[in-house]
């Protein structure tokens, strides 16, 4: 059922960092990125792959991570991704990729989620400093980065109160998050 | 598997259109999408539902079809949708939603697939007319549409050959569509 697949693709910030992922696994969810739909069928978007350590401890230091903790700067050594996707788009094909990174990076998180992986959509991005540490020709925009692990956290879903939407971390390090009810967000 | 829901999830435009889809499955839908990330967590997207002909009558006549298509006007009386979710945006939430509307809408259209039904993303819609359509408060910017129902038409991926992504339609209506190779969209 997809609603089991959705429900436990939490956004996950901590991993077991020595799990592996090898790159045919990401070959594999960025094929799903590439079955999904794209706006005027223009499929501008590409895909940077990063499953080694030497590349990830490049990316990592160029992201911020859950903005309303802010007594925590990221995963420490030890629990940070394995791997990386990076979504990026290539200004040669379109200019404008409307809401294909959304479709796109869904399709690859709920193929991660199958596999018994997890991961995050990582917006903040010091995309500038990002693009020179990977050599990335300017070609590529980078639209945002997917970190992908074996999640070593445990994410649950509470029933928000009034408007306030940010999420928090107990005493467990369990990461609680509010969401909206039905009832709020079917207008009609 | 979901590979198998996301190759099953191609742009529908032809439905059977008595095929009725009830409010609840509409619902469901929803719930997926509620369940999807949202950045910052801000969930600002809402949900608009149609599934009477009455309201569907009220929708379609601003919504455009297929571009590439350039003869064709879109589909006619008895093979238009029998549902829309119209993807709203609360200003009153936040005015950005960054991609939440691109996970959102996956999230709907692969629920959708497997229950046996298809659908498309409409983007291009004439907003101010349907806004006012269906009296919908200056509150909600649409954000896109996603048409909905049982497809009536069988839809093929194809090899690109250069750039040419335009979709096609063949004598026996069948719908062509060519997707970029993994090798082109790997960038590394």
């Amino acid at each position: 059922m997809i609603r089991d697949l959705i429900l436990k693709n939490r956004s996950y910030r901590r991993f077991y960092q020595d799990a592996i992922i090898d790159r045919s696994t990401l070959t594999e969810l960025v094929d799903l990125a590439r079955l999904s739909p794209s706006a005027r069928n223009a499929q501008p978007l590409k895909y940077f792959l990063s499953s080694d350590s030497a590349t990830n401890a490049l990316i990592f230091p160029h992201l911020s991570w859950a903005g309303y903790l802010t007594d925590w700067d990221g995963p420490e050594e030890g629990e940070r991704p394995s791997a990386y996707i990076i979504v990026l788009n290539d200004n040669t094909i379109a200019s404008n990729y409307f809401c294909d990174e959304g479709i796109a990076s869904q399709s690859i998180l709920l193929g991660a989620v199958e596999k018994g992986l997890g991961g995050c959509i990582v917006a903040s991005v010091k995309r500038n400093e990002l693009q020179q540490a990977l050599n990335l020709p300017t070609q590529y925009a980078i639209v945002h980065v997917i970190a992908l692990g074996k999640p070593k956290e445990e994410v649950v879903l509470e029933t928000i109160h009034g408007n306030d939407v940010k999420y928090w971390r107990d005493r467990d390090q369990k990461h609680h998050v509010p969401k909206r009810s039905l009832n709020e967000i079917i207008v009609l």
